[in-house]
């Protein structure tokens, strides 16, 4: 007998498409145009399941936010392998910065910070929570990468955390910003994308590259 | 006999109270927390006046959303004169830099920012609008500027697009992503936006300054 049959596997199903609906919903019609209603039809749950697993419209949209910001862990463990034995510095973060920019530039990452942004006013401390346990974390984490590769004698950096900051802004920069105008139809190709984040790279290694000792 | 006094100068000044009322209103209660009422009121002016200078509701907004990136023209002429006669290479960017950041980091900007994000599913021509003449229009005045300073050899430029985007978000990148998740109170002294803007240049020059030849 599989988890899906028991008690307790159907219970965790349901809470995952009651959060799928209401991500669906949220992201397409923003906070306020979402009723616990709508998103209890488009589940197919009760009302009565719906409120059995969040108490109201506010910790449902909460849970979603956080769910999104904890997709970043597969990015940060990424982050640690890749560096743990650097090989081939370009190489090595050039793979970092693909990862980062495609882990950015999902539509669903982008349409959750635009929501987050355009509700900062309602909901600061979640958005603010959102920035510090996603893209605040990623700089906290490539920030001791840098040293470490300056301990190694392969790059020359005197402050990590700036220096994570402008790794992260090479490359995110203008997609993200761009993206946050742009809507869904922003059109940058994937081969686009891949471009920038090595020329991000490359940018951060004339700046901060050790010299030839 | 000013202006002020005058049929047309009065006509003036009011639009520019309904304008600023407007402002108020919805850099605070967003666009559909607004209603042309309050507008009016706020403003001290007769619902006929109001609907005089602006149709409706939608067009209001436009005006001033378009209005807040008209502010962009003094840092496009500080850009332009600046870097006719480079004088010294580090403190003419540095100027820029600085000029740059503090206009993007003002208050009613990034609320306008957050706004515009917020609603970009609502408007999304407006919106882009808004990003072509204000953050893009940034960018493609400092492309030609760079490609000038690699003309007089004094960077290194290939791709003077990209590096006026590299530029940018060195300078404006981890504050202004910050800004869209912290609201008004992030709490950046205006000495520390400074040395982000030093840093950013610093790193700029090491990534993109000639060789000695």
């Amino acid at each position: 007998m599989t988890l899906e049959h028991t008690e307790e596997g159907r219970s965790a199903r349901k809470r995952r498409m009651i959060m799928e609906a209401a991500t669906t919903l949220f992201l397409r019609n923003g906070y306020q145009g979402t009723s616990m209603d709508e998103i209890a039809t488009l589940a197919a749950a009760s009302k009565q399941t719906l409120y059995k697993h969040f108490a109201d419209k506010e910790a449902l949209f909460s849970a979603i936010v956080l769910g999104v910001a904890g997709t970043v862990e597969s990015f940060l463990e990424r982050i640690a392998t890749t560096l743990a034995e650097p090989k081939h510095l370009y190489a090595d973060l050039q793979d970092i910065a693909r990862h980062y920019i495609k882990t950015v530039m999902q539509p669903q990452v982008l349409q959750m910070r635009r929501l987050l942004i355009g509700e900062s006013a309602r909901f600061p401390e979640l958005t603010r929570e959102y920035y510090e346990k996603a893209p605040e974390r990623v700089l906290a984490a490539l920030a001791p990468e840098l040293k470490d590769l300056d301990k190694r004698g392969l790059l020359k950096v005197d402050d990590p955390v700036l220096a994570a900051k402008h790794f992260a802004f090479l490359i995110l920069g203008t997609p993200l910003d761009k993206a946050m105008f742009y809507g869904d139809e922003i059109g940058y190709s994937e081969e686009e994308l891949m471009r920038l984040a090595d020329e991000g790279v490359k940018a951060f290694l004339r700046a901060y590259r050790a010299d030839p000792s």
